[in-house]
């Protein structure tokens, strides 16, 4: 993958996806979305939140079907990358994304959290290629913030360049 | 900072919530509070428990306001912050925090999480300063252990000193 | 503990549940169980599973009691053993455990989630001794993929003769 490849992948899902990340990316609370260490990159939870308005609000089995989920996380994912690429310069500093954890609010019987979770599973490998393979846990949760559907948080490794 | 300052910070937030962890704190299970590998720190799930007893049983939106559950949140920070100082020595050998995901007992229709979130947050902000920087993740659980309000984990990056 | 110790303590574990990880250990989605950065190894959230069975559906407090939830999530933790056997060649390359996050799904009345964690927590000191020190999160979650009842991921250290 040369330089602006997975830069370019993203900004093709962003216009895809029908989104505009022109604005600030906003976060809520006293905290920051991107944490860099070393070789590290941490990101706050993201929900699929664009400007002010969360795109899918509700719960998976009662309000949203399983497509839905797949669309409301791929739209997280497509966040997680929009704040990384906003952090680092370029994506293509990120060597290996390692882990995402994804929360998906659920009705008690649904149990499809990892179908949900392939959606945001598979924005990282379209955009990222092969740099987007990751570790992953999908849990079912009672609530999340602004009554979002989904939630995810990332850890990615960097390559020597970024160092 | 000086190297009095976080510690000095710590010790005045444990008076003013009227605090007592003079004895052990007491963690539950077969597992240890904190470890520390090379230049990370991490911490089990906290709650806001100081000796035997948990203050905050109850869920938010059932039992208790963002505001209750923001000081449950800030116990539990103030709780990891104890527990680390122990552990290093001072709390001046924390380069940053890097990442908190803050647990929130919720009513089913209870969105204020990143609210109660935010009593940890400040905590971290005031206690160690621009070192207390860190990306965050805050969810709603169905329950915790003890029944508590809140938990929360943490992850931090120690200064060379430390290692 | 010597180069055969913790090998040989996972296939004693192994026999003594009845399990049978001969045949591939599978995971949903598009994602990967195992992933190595360095001096840290990070693994995918493991529920009960046994080829394509698994092995307890349901929620601790309404389908399972403490002594079954801790079977659950010992299960879920031999499995995270041989997964990481089986990327890393042996055991005996992990320095310490570091992390494990333990999702225990609950009914609303189920406070016993720490309980249900150090059945997982037992398996990592009996096969890795002292390697298998760990910090732990246990959490009480509405729901988790295919209704499992427990579902815990793992973040380990590496030897330098693993490096």
């Amino acid at each position: 993958m040369n330089a602006m490849t997975a830069d370019a992948n993203l900004q093709q899902i962003i216009q895809e996806f029908g989104l505009d990340f022109s604005g600030d990316i906003k976060i809520g609370g006293h905290y920051i979305p991107v944490i860099r260490d070393g070789h590290y990159v941490f990101l706050s939870g993201q929900i699929p939140r664009i400007g002010d308005e969360v795109l899918f609000v509700g719960a998976l089995g009662d309000d949203f079907d399983v497509a839905e989920g797949k669309h409301a996380a791929a739209i997280c994912a497509v966040r997680a990358l929009a704040l990384l690429q906003r952090s680092l310069g370029s994506l293509e500093l990120i060597k290996t994304v390692l882990r995402m954890t994804v929360y998906v609010r659920s009705a008690p019987t649904f149990t499809h959290q990892s179908e949900v979770a392939d959606g945001a599973s598979d924005v990282l490998s379209r955009v990222l290629g092969p740099c987007g393979v990751h570790v992953r846990t999908a849990v079912g949760v009672v609530q999340l913030p602004k009554g979002a559907a989904v939630e995810l948080d990332v850890m990615a490794a960097l390559t020597d360049a970024a160092a």
